[in-house]
């Protein structure tokens, strides 16, 4: 068995995945095996026992909002009695950022790669302060995933059908050249967002204060493409899973307890631990005492090359989760230690347009006990309250020597 | 006489002015003098006979769209006749990229600057392809110029009056950290410009089609917040303007024929020089055979401390004016030793938020024998033709050791 020709025909896939935003759809309808009961969300497999408060809060909010139940206590006791299921959104070809809670009537992101043909599924980005994605369930917190199911959600949906879809790929690959990351940092990223959405969401309507609106809301949201870009590293990282004798990483995520990895040559078996709580900034009147552990699969950037991982390009960030430029420098030439390849396609200027480290090979993070790093928004640990800042963590190490373990075994080595 | 202290108070006043971009509006309703058959130019004072080929075709482009003349012939004949007079855009609060060319009719941006109060014009950016910035005035060219007038301009002025302006610096200040320099590289602020007026565009109008296309038309041109930045840069560098005993750089421009400076300390003279022709990059089937002279009122942005000043911001933009990220980097670098300070509002992430260069000091320039850096698109010689690449150069040396000479003469050093 040859695991080096094995990670670069991995790696080689994910570089070449074209991920394509091509509609919006209800979740229902297109996430494969979605149906009314179950909630998806971020990270590993996971009980309502286990679940951090950021994720309970979370579940609550979905279940007020697909009408389950209609006080918060009533939401828990329906858990309770077991008529709700959970399951990771990547069992079901999905990713949301922090709690990463998505029903079946919530609007959800379609991205396709043309290239393998897999597709990939993300909820839609609410923005800025109380939101269902850091644990808030308030009234204003479902009248705006209201307002985006039945306002935001068909007008862009009309749009991305006028455009034929927009190559998400290109539009980070720009957005990299434009001092983000693709992760905390997508500035750039959204206001490309924006700026092909927007004519169209203009053309697509005949109520230009609703277009207005979504306009507005798309452009003031300097993570708005945030979802967009998960479900397309998704598709990358989906593009470069179930590669036979693979040792790289296709999947990390966390869902506020454990953090979870997935290996391309190990099927569909999670290797965790305990997540560890981020290092970072605080927003005013919180501290690291508030903070919840680490939370949500948009680790998925990190997997696709992408986030702490270009963090060379983004040396802005540094404001928002702490360090210095320099810091963000040496972030990403340390995962290149890492990385089995330099990707085609995503560049850095700041590195003379050298391709950002892609493809985390588990023996190398064993070998040289370098973990991937992860840059993050941070929750509050109790239900209800919302994000209190934002930083950068790791995952835990014992989950890539486990998985290697497990590679060893299954390969009799 | 304290010239150090004079600088001090100059530089202050280009860094502390507010430039807020409050309207759009004709020519001949809100630049001071201007009147039917002037047109605005850029760069030093010039006549027709020793204009470059980009400003006569854009003189001849301007007769057309005002009617003064239906052909090309009728236009030259009108000129040569003496009955159309010229102005340095620098002459009435104006300035315009490449030939600059301005006329009565033509819609204008509006920059004033609250702290100081005084104002400055822009005409509108055009985009790309044929253009009469770079002396194109084929019919295609006029009738963008209408479009632009009769559908844009409107459109944009009610979206401005409904979001009450644009601080310019504010946009400034977070282009740069999203890999901008803010003369060749104005991606970034393109997008935030379009972001702010799409959604006032798109409530402006009922007319969802005109709207689109302006949206649409704003969004496609990353060179689109220019124009306007350009003002606000004349609005910096005038407020500095005219401080006795100071020897900073208050305007540099060229016309395709001579690269001019002033300096505060001076008053209105302008010290002039044949202009260099630029290094640089050229679109495919062009040569440096085919380069006109370096033109432009956008040596503006490196007079208020960004465009080149800033490059170290802009790693990216080295694919468009050649060299590599380490030449952006000690361009910015090499501005330090010629200016008088480091700009508050203006910071550069790659040199841990150092304040860009501002405020160039003539004699620095004429003791370390180091010119300005300045980028800048490059423009065929001939008239019709248009942009035939993009590149870098510098003001000759001479014009800044006549400046030292007459300041000498006039303070009696």
């Amino acid at each position: 068995m040859n695991i080096d020709q094995a990670n670069t025909d991995a790696v080689g896939r994910m570089i070449s995945a074209r991920p394509m935003l091509t509609g919006v759809a209800t979740a229902r309808d297109v996430i494969p095996g979605m149906r009314d009961g179950l909630l998806l969300h971020a990270g590993p497999p996971i009980g309502w026992d286990r679940m951090s408060g950021p994720l309970r809060g979370a579940v609550i909010g979905a279940l007020l909002f697909e009408g389950l139940a209609s006080t918060e206590a009533e939401a828990i006791e329906r858990v309770e009695a077991g008529e709700v299921e959970f399951a990771p959104c990547h069992h079901h070809q999905s990713v949301g950022p922090m709690a990463g809670v998505t029903s079946a009537s919530m609007a959800v992101y379609v991205v396709e790669n043309t290239e393998g043909g897999n597709r990939a599924y993300s909820n839609l980005n609410e923005g800025y302060g109380k939101v269902l994605r850091y644990g808030a369930y308030a009234p204003e917190v479902l009248d705006k995933l209201r307002w985006m199911n039945e306002v935001m959600a068909p007008l862009v949906a009309r749009a991305l059908d006028g455009l034929g879809g927009i190559d998400v790929r290109a539009l980070l690959a720009e957005a990299l050249h434009m001092g983000d990351e693709g992760h905390n940092r997508n500035k750039a990223g959204s206001l490309l967002f924006t700026k092909h959405l927007a004519p169209a969401i203009g053309e697509a309507s005949d109520d230009r204060s609703a277009a207005a609106g979504v306009v507005r809301f798309l452009g003031d949201n300097a993570l708005g493409v945030l979802n967009p870009v998960m479900a397309a590293c998704k598709a990358m990282a989906d593009a470069a899973h179930g590669v036979e004798g693979s040792t790289l990483v296709t999947a990390m995520a966390r869902n506020g307890t454990d953090f979870g990895v997935r290996v391309s040559g190990l099927g569909d078996d999670w290797f965790t631990a305990p997540a560890a709580t981020p290092d970072g900034l605080y927003f005013s009147g919180f501290t690291a005492e508030d903070a919840n552990p680490d939370i949500g699969d948009s680790t998925i950037t990190e997997t696709a090359g992408i986030g702490a991982f270009a963090m060379a390009a983004a040396p802005a960030i540094v404001t928002f989760v702490s360090g210095s430029p320099s810091d963000a420098l040496n972030a990403t030439l340390e995962m290149y230690d890492i990385t089995v390849a330099e990707h085609q396609h995503f560049t850095i200027p700041q590195l003379d347009f050298r391709g950002t480290p892609v493809g985390i090979d588990v023996r190398k993070v064993v070998e040289f006990g370098v973990t991937p790093r992860v840059n993050t928004g941070i929750a509050h640990r109790e239900a209800g309250i919302g994000q209190v800042g934002a930083g950068l963590v790791r995952p835990p190490i014992e989950i890539f020597r486990e998985a290697l373990t497990a590679f060893a075994e299954k390969h009799g080595v």
